[in-house]
């Protein structure tokens, strides 16, 4: 497994591949990997026949105040993860390859990274499109695979690829689950034991939404009221928010007419945690 | 000489070309192609094997109440002309094509397109770097030729690519000139013959400011003063901007110390007109 620090390195080797027909699938990550990332590195390994892995902590999608700085980092066990899961390449550059001085260029969606995510981080995703858009022209991929827990980026980068006529094929694959139902995250690290425990009401809160839809509720305000009470009954955890949208454009949805998300946002002391799931209707 | 008018169809096209070498080099319009556009694709072929242009008024870089309706067309003749030039295919999408319904996703660029055109035209370079960003992602052109009328959308693409890391090769062409200075472009057609003989005045200011700097002028006031002078003796022309910039980060130069760049916008009635020149100080 080859380690690449430079933007024109990257490129060469995606020109070099592209030229004797070899596909290219990109898994882009922020590091510190988990089950959840080795998953998605399988499944590319269905859309290319060379992996390539990108570790970058990308500054521009933190906010002033969010954890940057401390966001966890081990790229000795990154490595020796992502050799393990079949990567060709792990393209991981410097802060200062990426945004040199002067750089001065976003990429901006509007409406869809208005709501959830986008109110609570307004420069979240302009750092998201920006940086993907980035590791696009860099490692030239055929397709890229990313996880459905950051649910809105996945439908950000699709509609930015589809309307700025990227030539890739964008995939998302299903949340990788501990055991006992958390989601997995990088920022789980952050967790003490009764962090740890508490953070469960979010994937707890999604299983009764769901029981909820599949016996025959339609009604986003009932749904919603049950979800607040199962996230939020003491202090440990603050909701952000606790929303039923489109899956596809993510407007607002009150009552339930086909598949819904489910999006929770919610903080568990310092460490912000998200989960969702597409709530299917009980068919009629 | 083949009209392509689907972003799939382009794509498979640019696609087919790579696979067997052949390099794509791109000159981007808004068709009403005069010799100056024709100076680009005679360019173009010294940077590709394959020349594609594109054909497309881009209705995002019209601000309200600028041209857009009214700005010229004439697909009959631009394909003759590109035709004639050697273009291998003509990239001419509809808007919908471009734009279709859902549209949401910007490219901008900060710094560099705030002064000059940016601050008469507020929207204007985020609509061409959108849209040059799609043309690159759908044609994949290795280098594509601007010409340098447009100074600043020639430095805003320059900028764009870089910053996006995009693997093209942005190359600027000097001003192709009529016989008695004009400057080329599309908008000339919407001049009286008044008009035509008020407008050389943005040349000859050019040509009396060079003279200055070349006689070893080095103040910008005192440049600037009497290209006012020269542009705006009468009502005919409206002076929108006349400038001394640096080349590249545009940012505003009192005194000459090296290259540097002087830009004019003017209305000539309601035709908004552009012209520049990289002043040189004389050696010392």
């Amino acid at each position: 497994m080859r380690i690449i620090e430079r933007v024109s390195e990257m490129q060469q080797q995606a020109e070099a591949w592209r030229h004797v027909g070899r596909r290219i699938a990109l898994v882009p990550t922020m590091g510190y990997l988990h089950q959840g990332h080795l998953t998605l590195m399988r499944e590319a390994r269905n859309h290319g026949d060379e992996i390539v892995v990108s570790i970058f902590v990308n500054p521009t999608q933190f906010g002033p105040g969010e954890d940057f700085e401390r966001y966890p980092r081990d790229m000795d066990r990154d490595r020796h993860l992502a050799e393990g899961a079949g990567v060709g390449v792990v393209f991981a550059p410097s802060v200062a390859e990426m945004y040199p001085d002067g750089y001065q260029t976003f990429v901006e969606v509007m409406e869809v990274t208005r709501p959830l995510c986008g109110q609570s981080r307004p420069t979240h995703f302009r750092g998201v499109t920006t940086v993907v858009a980035k590791l696009f022209n860099i490692v030239k991929p055929h397709a890229a695979v990313f996880g459905e827990k950051d649910f809105q980026q996945l439908a950000v980068i699709h509609r930015m690829a589809r309307d700025l006529n990227m030539d890739v094929q964008v995939i998302g694959h299903p949340i990788v689950r501990e055991e006992d139902g958390l989601a997995m995250s990088s920022r789980n690290a952050y967790l003490t034991g009764d962090q740890r425990a508490a953070a469960l009401r979010l994937s707890r809160a999604l299983d009764e939404a769901e029981s909820m839809a599949l016996g025959g509720e339609t009604r986003g305000a009932v749904i919603l009221e049950v979800v607040r009470e199962q996230l939020g009954s003491n202090g440990e955890v603050r909701i952000d928010y606790a929303e039923l949208r489109d899956p596809e454009t993510l407007k607002s949805v009150d009552e339930m007419k086909g598949p819904t998300l489910l999006a929770l946002a919610a903080f568990v002391g310092r460490t912000r945690l998200i989960d969702n799931r597409v709530l299917r209707c009980r068919a009629r």
